[in-house]
C-alpha cells in the first residue's frame, strides 16, 4: 500500500510502504473509513518540531476491522471502530484514574494517513459502533477519535459546568470544539477569540456567543470588558504558544480554570506570577478513550455534528495539498479519504 | 510604640514607630494577643527579595480589638479577634467565589510583629470568637491567621479527599500543618518529606504515616517505590523553589493534584514537561479568610492542635533572636508575646 511520509519541511510524500500486519497478539489492522491531517501535524510539516528522518504520518482514524490477533476479545473483523491517538490498555492504574492517555502501556499513533493501519492493544484503545454507519456520520465519528475528543478535554479540564463564563483561545479545530464542547456542558456564556471570519461563523453556529477579534494585552482587556472587570470561569488554550498561554491565564478570574491542549512548543511559565493569578492549571495530552463512548453517542443520535470543522475533503493521495490548506490557513482540517 | 523593622539582610530592630491609628472609617486597631515570625519573611531577612528601605514586618496576628471607624459593623471593641494576612472586604466577585486573598481591595498586612496594629477592611477581614480565649489557645488562633490556613489550603487545592494518598514537600510549619490539614480531610496516607528528627517527629505527631529523607531524583523515587509505581494523588509544595516545584510535580500521578502555596521565588515552569505529568495545579496566597470561621472552630473545639509548631517563644522586644533562630533552623516558628 501507500501512506503518508515527511521528509523535512513541507515535504510530504504519499509513497509505497509496508503493509501493516499484526504484530502483537493484542494488536488489531483497521481498514482506513477516513483520516485527517491534525494541526499537531504542522508543527513538523513547518519545521518547528524536528524530525528524525522520514516520518510516517497520521492519528486520526475510524475504520473496519480487517483482523485482529488471538488475545483481542472486545473487536471482531467487520466492526467499525473508532479509536484515540494515544492507545492504552484501559486497566493500569492511570486508565482507572480516567487517563488513559497516561496509560502505563502508551504508544502515541503514528501512519494513520494511509488505507490501513495496526492499532496496538486493541481491546483498550478502540471502540466499535453498534452498526457501520451511515457515509454523512464518518466526519464527526472520526472527528472523536482526537480533535473533539481534545475540544471535549479542554472544556472538562477548564470545569465548565451549566452557567459557566467561558473563553476559547485558538479558532483551530481544537478551539472550535471546545465551543461546541462548552455549549453541550451548558456554559452560559461562550467568548471564541477569532480574527477569521468563517471560522467566527462556525464557532457561533457551535455555540459562541461572543467573539473577539484583539489579541494579547487588548484581547485581555477585552475580556475584562466583558466580565464586569471579573475575568472568565474557564479558559480554554488550543494553540500552544507563550502569547496564547499568557493570553488565557490573564483572561481567568482568580480562583478560575485554564485548560492547555494543544502541545506547548516554547513556552516557559514564570511560577510566582502564575501564583499571584490563582488560577487552577491543567491540560496534556487528551484522555480521548475516557470520552470515546459518550462523544460517539452524541454523533450517532445527532445531537452534535463536529464534522462541520472538515472543511476541506481530499482523496488520501492528494494528502499533500490538504497539509499545504491548512498550512496556508486555506482550510480549517482536511478530511482525507481512502 | 515599638515595632519590628528590617534594615536588609539579616538586620532586625525593634524601634519606636508612630502608634498605629485609626485612618479610615472601615480600619480596626487591634491590641496583640500574639504575633510570630513567617517562613515567608525570611527571604526578605537573607536578603533574596529586595527590600525599598525600613520595612516594617509581620503579618500574623491576633488580639483585642481596640478601637474600631465609624463604618466598622461586625466587630466591636473588646472582642477577640482573628484576621488573614490579606486583608478582604468578604463581598467583592471575587470574595464570593473563595478568594478573599484576590480581593479587589486586597491590602498585604505588615507591621503585626508590634504591640498594635491597624487592621484595613476589619468587617471583611476579622473574624471574633464567641469569648475570650484561653491562653493556650492563643498559638493555635494565632497560626490560623496564616501558616495553619495556608496548609489548609495546601490539602484543599491539592484536591485531598478521604482515603487519598498525599505527599507533603517542605517541613516548615506550613508543610507541617498540610500533614495536620490533609489528616483532618481523611487522607489515607500522608507521606512527609523531611530529614530533620524534630521535625519529622511532628509530622508523625498531626498524622504523617511515612517519612522520606530523601530529596530530588531519589525522593521522586522513594515516592514512586512507596506508590506502587503510581505517584501521589495529592502533593503539597510548601518550599518555592525550582527543586521542590520539580520534585513535587514529578512525585504526583497523572491526573493527579499539586498544590504551591509559598511565594516561588526564581522558579521557571517548562509548559512542554509539565504538559505531559497531567498533573493539576493550583496555588497562590492562601484565601485564608474562606476558612477561618472553620479552623478557628477546630481549634476552639480542641479538635486541632496547630499551635505545636510554635517551638520558641519569646517576648516581642526579642524578635531579631526570633528571626536568628528560624533563619539558622534552631526554630520551626517563633512565638512572639508583647
Amino acid at each position: 500500500m501507500k501512506g503518508t511520509v515527511l521528509y523535512g519541511p513541507r515535504d510530504i510524500r504519499f509513497e509505497d510502504r509496508d503493509d501493516p500486519k499484526i504484530e502483537k497478539p493484542t494488536d488489531a489492522v483497521i481498514r482506513m473509513a477516513a483520516t485527517c491531517v491534525c494541526g499537531s501535524d504542522l508543527w513538523p510539516y513547518r519545521g518547528l518540531q524536528p524530525i528524525d528522518g522520514p516520518t510516517a504520518m497520521g492519528h486520526e482514524y475510524c475504520g473496519f476491522v480487517e483482523e485482529v490477533g488471538s488475545a483481542v476479545q472486545s473487536v471482531k473483523p467487520g466492526q467499525f471502530v473508532i479509536g484515540s491517538f494515544a492507545t492504552s490498555d484501559n486497566t493500569c492504574p492511570h486508565c482507572q484514574y480516567g487517563y488513559p492517555s497516561a496509560c502505563i502501556h502508551r504508544e502515541f499513533m503514528l501512519r494513520a494517513q494511509a488505507p490501513f493501519l495496526r492499532v496496538p492493544l486493541a481491546d483498550g484503545t478502540l471502540v466499535p459502533t453498534p452498526d457501520a454507519p451511515s457515509r454523512d456520520l464518518l466526519p464527526g465519528l472520526l472527528a472523536a477519535s482526537d480533535v473533539l475528543g481534545t475540544g471535549w478535554f479542554a472544556a472538562d479540564a477548564a470545569n465548565v459546568k451549566p452557567g459557566s463564563t467561558v473563553v476559547v483561545v485558538g479558532d483551530g479545530a481544537v478551539g472550535l470544539l471546545g465551543v461546541l464542547s462548552a455549549r453541550q456542558m451548558g456554559a452560559g456564556r461562550i467568548i471564541a477569540m477569532s480574527r477569521h471570519e468563517a471560522r467566527q461563523k462556525l464557532a457561533r453556529d457551535f455555540g459562541a456567543t461572543d467573539i473577539v477579534t484583539e489579541r494579547g494585552e487588548q484581547g485581555v482587556a477585552r475580556i475584562k470588558d466583558l466580565t464586569n472587570g471579573i475575568g472568565a470561569d474557564s479558559v480554554l488554550e488550543c494553540v500552544g504558544t507563550q502569547e496564547s498561554m499568557q493570553q488565557a491565564i490573564r483572561a481567568t478570574r482568580p480562583g478560575g480554570f485554564m485548560s492547555y491542549v494543544g502541545v506547548p512548543h516554547g513556552v516557559e511559565l514564570d511560577a510566582q506570577a502564575l501564583f499571584y493569578t490563582h488560577v487552577h492549571l491543567h491540560g496534556g495530552p487528551a484522555p480521548v478513550r475516557r470520552y470515546l463512548p459518550h462523544l460517539i453517542d452524541l454523533v450517532l443520535n445527532e445531537k452534535i455534528r463536529p464534522g462541520k470543522v472538515f472543511d476541506l475533503v481530499l482523496p488520501l493521495d492528494q494528502v499533500a495539498e490538504g497539509y499545504r490548506a491548512m498550512d496556508e490557513r486555506r482550510a480549517i482540517k482536511t478530511l482525507l479519504e481512502p
